[in-house]
């Protein structure tokens, strides 16, 4: 078995995301835009309201004319009319007058405020008695309060929530621009698996990495694409690299994790056009024995035939230079991080970052991390865990108690 | 406009989500369950692994050949052969005896353990050294260990994640059952409303709740259609009700604002065929004004008008709704809960549940919750939150330090 020969930390590996190109854009329908990541800011180009509204049902009044008013002592204004919903008043108010309007409405010309229709009464069809006073400006929003023209309304690079889609539907935005999502080739390896459709012989199991990772990708808002299965052999495995690479934005060959399969996989790599390795075994564990090439300007992995080691190397490493090439900005987005106490001590070795799967537990009011023990190759820990937590290059483990940031799962 | 006259408290709104039915049942390919729910259990029809397998590269043994070895005093195995992988071994070990095995090959009858390739050295073809001792069952992973034969794979209720599709492939489960995505009809109401097609006259805006709804509600796994926008008017409601309500597993009315709009929508809803109005008015802050109906077994709801209240409702109110009738088990869901320490103090009043919308921001190895400042109706508070979080009911505020819960946005 040949031996790791570019053996990196794991920050110098991420540092290589920034190599890769990031996707095409495309125009889309604003209601289909949802989880998409914008690829041109927007800005606005009217204010946002674009008129003064009320926020409250009641009467737009000038506030000068309430001040002092109470309940002994209300100030008496006269009603000038009836503001009507999506219309501009056809009147304007003067100092002592007031306009019916409702939540939404626009205010009429010499208004600057609105009281509350439970702080009036209205005595007749003309006159309304006002019993608290309000201040220039109150219960209502002025044109231009919530966004103004020129501002930038979502920043390119930002993952579309639902408020952004409706801010961007706000302005009109039928169409956004974003970036294409990438379709991210899945090759499975080994002459031990077979497809989820065939009964495995003895020796033999089915291709459950490919499952579990196009989940993954998707979760990441990237297109899965299967190319099947390839037996342990160096020209069906060029062969299938060849067809993957011309077909996505970054190729995963899920390891057959037999010895012939590995060395299969850097040869392949080294073989393939315009091919760098660029990571050969990365200091995190589990996931050492991954390998990152480059071949023309697309990402080609090599990753850990353990499922459970590869979901850990897919979320830790692979999912970084996803959201690059997807065009993701991180600085524009939540960055959450769940914190919760390790309910027991943890050992670990030192020289190598050590991702530990753990369960959530609410106890007591505490949210605790408890560690899922068990053989690292075990599916049923990842079916277990909630989440990854981390334990750095230079610590011997974690005590009991301390509070530690959770990477769900 | 007429009183709220069924003002209950949030928790008992909640109860009413077992009133309505779950969606039906579909079959669909495993490769396209990521983020359905389970509608039936599924059970281990044999054991995972199916044979006792190598979880490291080296030789299978028998431990008891390997106790004291050491560098200086190695034990002496005659190599019996090599376990070709997705193969069953056509020879057993015996008790001196060693055969060359990979990860995730199927051991020989004999062996009981595997030595690690790096803690031997072959002296020829026929024999091998081994400088450690081994534990029976180390390095290996024994026929059923990680799911044994009838335990429950993934239980009903479960949104399958990337794991649990990967387990579902080991045991060869082609197709799923799943509940089907429930379909949520959304009408737009208000004299005030514009599509988004439109340039809207002074007075009208566009169409903001149906963009920032349809995203709500395919971020909770189910289908947004919209019915288009009705104007202030009984038979015109009543109609998009009706119809709406025959194509969907759930209806929003997105509440114009205004006065009459209320005064529709309360009407309406009780007029439907065998309608109930549930909840007229829930003591939570913003979304005091959302309506309940049930009508025949659909649940129908009127929703504030503003987006802000509207999104606030949704998330604490109608999603756990969704839930219910999607099929989705709660006990069986990772149900984390961010917390982080708030920045200021914040005041409240007593008697409702108030929903404050908050910025996080990492400083000092601290997540701080910000509160956002600005007046309730603002969009842009929504663009910038990251979350929400509760101050009770019977609660004055909440005082700057305190470690609150934060409801992602």
């Amino acid at each position: 078995m040949k031996e790791f020969f570019k053996v990196v930390d794991l920050k110098s590996v991420l540092k290589y995301s920034s190599d890769f190109p990031r996707v095409e854009t495309e125009d889309i329908p604003l209601d289909e835009s949802f989880g998409r990541i914008l690829a041109v800011s927007v800005d606005a180009d009217v204010d946002l309201p674009d008129f003064t509204r009320s926020t409250m049902d009641g009467y737009a009044v000038r506030a000068s004319a309430t001040f002092g008013a109470s309940e002994a002592n209300p100030a008496y204004l006269t009603i000038k009319g009836t503001v009507s919903m999506g219309e501009s008043p056809a009147f304007s108010t003067g100092s002592d007058e007031a306009a019916r309007i409702s939540t939404g409405g626009m205010l009429p010309e010499g208004a600057d405020s609105v009281v509350m229709i439970e702080h009036t009464e209205a005595i007749d069809h003309t006159t309304t008695e006002v019993y608290r006073s309000v201040a220039p400006g109150q219960h209502i929003l002025e044109k231009g309060e919530d966004i103004p023209k020129g501002a930038v309304l979502v920043p390119k690079g930002k993952r579309l929530r639902p408020q952004e889609t409706g801010l961007l539907a706000a302005f009109g935005k039928k169409t956004v621009t974003v970036y294409k999502k990438p379709v991210v080739g899945i090759i499975s390896t080994g002459d031990e698996i077979v497809s989820v459709h065939e009964t495995p012989a003895p020796g033999q199991i089915r291709d459950i990495n490919m499952y579990t990772l196009s989940g993954l990708i998707r979760k990441a808002g990237a297109v899965p694409v299967s190319f099947g299965i390839v037996r342990d052999d160096f020209d069906d495995l060029f062969k299938k690299c060849t067809t993957a690479l011309a077909q996505s934005d970054m190729v995963l060959i899920s390891g057959g994790s037999s010895v012939g399969t590995l060395d299969f996989t850097i040869d392949v790599l080294s073989a393939l056009p315009k091919s760098d390795i660029l990571v050969h075994g990365i200091s995190i564990s589990p996931g050492k024995p991954t390998i990152l090439a480059k071949s023309q300007n697309l990402s080609i992995w090599g990753l850990p035939g353990q499922v459970t080691s590869t979901m850990v190397v897919f979320e830790i490493v692979v999912k970084p230079f996803i959201n690059h090439i997807s065009g993701l900005s991180l600085k524009n987005e939540s960055n959450f991080k769940f914190s919760a106490r390790l309910s027991r001590n943890i050992a670990s070795a030192q020289g190598r970052t050590e991702y530990i799967r753990v369960r959530l537990n609410h106890k007591d009011g505490i949210l605790w991390a408890d560690p899922i023990l068990g053989k690292s190759g075990l599916i049923n820990t990842m079916v277990n865990a909630d989440g990854l937590i981390e334990i750095g290059t230079n610590t011997e483990g974690l005590e009991k108690g301390v509070t530690v940031a959770v990477i769900p799962l």
